[in-house]
Parts: structure tokens; sequence; C-alpha cells
């Protein structure tokens, strides 16, 4: 399996260096050469977002994706009014910063009906489909890993997210490809394959053993055990060929100096993935 | 959904009273008209295998299942024949005890070939089967949780353990259905539903939120999200109506005095289950 010959496609997942405003990460990015980013609702929400937009134009990056939309189960319907307003919002904010993908993150079950919340993200992404395809934003379904279902997301599956993007049109709900969340799936050559078109999105990071911790515990491409390449190529060979998100949780990665954590990305993004 | 009327099912698999010995776990059970019990290896090891029979029989306790066998991938083919070896003595333990049923945890990757490793589990499977038959001990594929995979078991799935124990014959090779392992699963009852006659255990605990820790941190039924009494209908509607082990891993029900958590064990048992 051949490595990629340049960091072209790399984008960085804000998160990754949390410590750093947009305007910090996006100024790294220009200094490593990175062209692409994916920018995090709360950390546009701390700069506004004219002047986001205007950090994304005036650095020239491109906006890979924006993190993220979701979370739509909620016990009543006024609440899931709500949150299907605050996905609106994200639409907008999608659209305005020139990302053409939103990421969803679904939403735990409010209580313990799980397959009830299964429905309700179904609905609220059914609503949600008109404004978005208004705005030119495409949703992308990111299945989460299980261990995730209770708190974050009850679609954990690529499996589950296909079949639940193909109840819409391609043109507006799409999948994300994370190694980190569907690594461990026997089914997932197969699922990769069937998206096909509907990735929309591919993240890479990798799992450490042993793990440190459910939330914190991801770790840089190479010091787990992940077959990322392996990933990449099924995902490459079902038709994507967009920008690869590095994005990390990792506490000892938050702590680097941005810059030093931005060569680190690309000469483990070059060698690993 | 009706709830059980009596304990009679209840099993106590021994890791919830971590502390105790075999004695003064069967001698716990008796003092709390628990007929069953599954208990774990290191502690048959600790009393002695001759000394374990004599305290089940003493006792008159009926074992569920001995916990565990499995463990089968490692990267040359004389440390997979040492761990075959162990799966056989596993399997004399089990027969020695009077348990029918020797549970799985199949085991990690040694490498990040996470392909291979399911075939070293397969292949174990299939050599460990005739000195099982000779003995009388089913093998009982148990699904863990995703989390677990690079650690404890590359199989993750019901539908995966289906699909590994439909490659045997019923008589030889099953599948446990453990609440805390399958509750997150899309395809649960559709799987339930396939395993039919080969379901060969059932366990209950809990998943908190939020959860603690990867390891310890399950919870006692009714202090999480998982719908156990609907998954013990689907269950029992798939034929099961053997014992129910109540397995728990958690700090907090491992510090209290063993007879106060088994009278917990029991109230929750007949109040959630």
């Amino acid at each position: 399996m051949t490595k990629l010959d340049s960091i072209e496609r790399l984008s960085l997942n804000q998160i990754t260096t949390d410590r750093w405003s947009l305007k910090e990460a996006a100024e790294g990015c220009v200094r490593a050469g990175i062209g692409w980013i994916a920018p995090w609702r709360h950390k546009v929400a701390e700069a506004g977002l004219a002047e986001s937009r205007r950090i994304i134009q005036d650095t020239g990056l491109r906006v890979s994706s924006l993190c993220r939309g979701g979370m739509f189960p909620a016990e009543t319907a006024g609440e899931r009014q709500a949150k299907l307003d605050d996905n609106r919002r994200a639409v907008e904010e999608a659209a305005e910063l020139g990302a053409d993908v939103l990421v969803l993150v679904c939403g735990p079950s409010s209580n313990k009906d799980i397959a009830l919340a299964r429905q309700y993200v179904q609905e609220g992404i059914e609503k949600l489909i008109p404004f978005a395809r208004e705005h030119g934003v495409r949703l992308a379904i990111e299945p989460l890993h299980p261990m995730y279902a209770a708190e974050r997301s009850v679609i954990v599956t690529l499996e589950q997210a296909n079949t639940l993007a193909e109840r819409f049109s391609p043109q507006d709900v799409g999948v994300v490809v994370d190694v980190f969340h569907v690594w461990w799936d026997p089914n997932l050559y197969r699922e990769i394959e069937r998206a096909g078109s509907r990735i929309l999105g591919f993240h890479v990071s990798d799992w450490i053993v042993p793990t440190p911790d459910m939330l914190m515990g991801r770790g840089m491409m190479g010091d787990g055990v992940i077959e990322i390449r392996k990933i990449r190529h099924a995902v490459e060979a079902a038709g994507y060929q967009g920008p690869i998100e590095v994005e990390i949780f990792n506490r000892q990665i938050w702590d680097m100096q941005g810059d030093e954590a931005l060569a680190l990305t690309k000469s483990r993004y070059l060698e690993h993935v």
C-alpha cells in the first residue's frame, strides 16, 4: 500500500490544537504549509462569525468541514425544535465559512429508549435537509464509537449511518469515516464500499493500547493499532479523494506547543496515513 | 414487560464479589438463597481444582459457566499452541466443576492485523471443539464491547459471534449475550433472534452515565441506561431459559461487604432484569 506523497489533502481538525484560537490555528496551518482546516463551532463563536470568515479568507485556507451539528434527540418536541434551530445556525455558519460539509454527531438518547432516539435523529436530519440544501451544505453523518452511545451518538456503526443516509439523496446526506470510531468493525470494508460517493469526510488518529481514557485517549497516527493506510485505501477505492482531517483529543498533544504539534502531525501523516 | 418473580435463575458471576474466594462466594450464595455460580479460573486455581469441586458439591450450587477460555491469537504457531493447551485445561476444569459451558473471551490481536487475529480465533475454536465435546463442555463465544477490541477480544458484535458460531454445530459452539457488551448495537434484536438455541448464557449489569472507566465502570442493574428487561425478553423469545449471570466490574461494588452486595444484586435483579 502506497504512502501519500504530499500533505496536499491534510486538514487540521481544530480540536487537535485545542489551545489555539481559530486565528492561531489558521496562521499555524499557513506556517506549516497545511491548506485545509476544519473549525469547531465554539471556536468560531469565540472569534465571531464575521471575523472567522475573514480569518479563513485572509489565510486562504479551504474549510474541509464544520464541526459540528447534530445532537437531535430530546425529551420534548420543544427541545427537539430548539436543537433543530441550532442545527440551522450551524448550517448558516458552515455556508458563511465556505464549508460545504457539516459534520453531524447525532446525539445520545435522553432516556433508555435508544430506538426512539434513533427515530428522532432521522426526523431531525429530514427536517434539516431543505435548509441545508438552500445553503449548499451537505450533511455528513459521523458514526461514533459504540462507547459513546450513551453520551454522544446513538449512531454507532458505518452500516447504520449508511442505512440512514440512504433514506435521502446523496446530494443532501453522506457519511464521515473516522478511523478511531470504526476500525474495530467486522463490516468496515463492506460498508466503506457501500458508502461510495456518500463519503464526505475521512478522519484519522489512532487507538492507543492500553487506552488511557475514553474521550482523551486518542493517539497520533502511528502510536496505536489502527490499520490507517488500509482504511484510507478502501476509502479512496470507494471514490473519496477529498481532504483528510487529523482529529485528535489527547491531553499530551494539546499540551504541546502548536507548531510542534503540526510538525508531528505532518510527519506522522506522511508515514502512517 | 413482566418482571421475574423469583431469583431462581440468578447466577453470581464471581467477579461481582471479587474480594471473595470461591469458598466465600459459594457460601455467600447459599446464605443469600442464590442457586447458581459462575467461577473464574484464577479463583479456582487459588483454591485448587479438587477443593473447588468439593466446594461446589458441598454447597449444592449449580455452575452456570466457567470464566473463561479464549485469548486465541498470538504471533507464533508455538504461542498459539500454548494458548490452545491452556484452553484444554479450561475445558477440563469446566468439566470437573460440572459446568457445561466454557465462556470464550476470544482475545486481542498481537499486531495490527485484526483480520488475521479473527482467523486465529476461528482456528483456535475449531481445534478446541473435539476436546470440549469429549468433556461434555460447550464453547460460548462472548462478543465483547468494541472498546475492548484492542485489548481483550477481536470478536465485538453478536452478528460476528453468530457468524463464527454457525461454522460449527450448535451442540459444540454457541454465544453469550452480555447486555453491557451489546446494548448499543443497532442489529441487536435481529441477532438475538438469529442466535436462537445457540444462546448459552445471558449476563446482566448496566452502563453508567457518565461512564467512569472503561473496565471498572460497569454498574449495578438499574444504575444505567441499558434496557435490560427488553433484552431479557428478546433472549427468552429466542429460546433461552437458563441462568442469568450478574457480572459487574465495579470498584464500589467490590468494596462493599459481600453479603450486602448480594442483597443489592438480588433486589436489583428482581426490579430491573
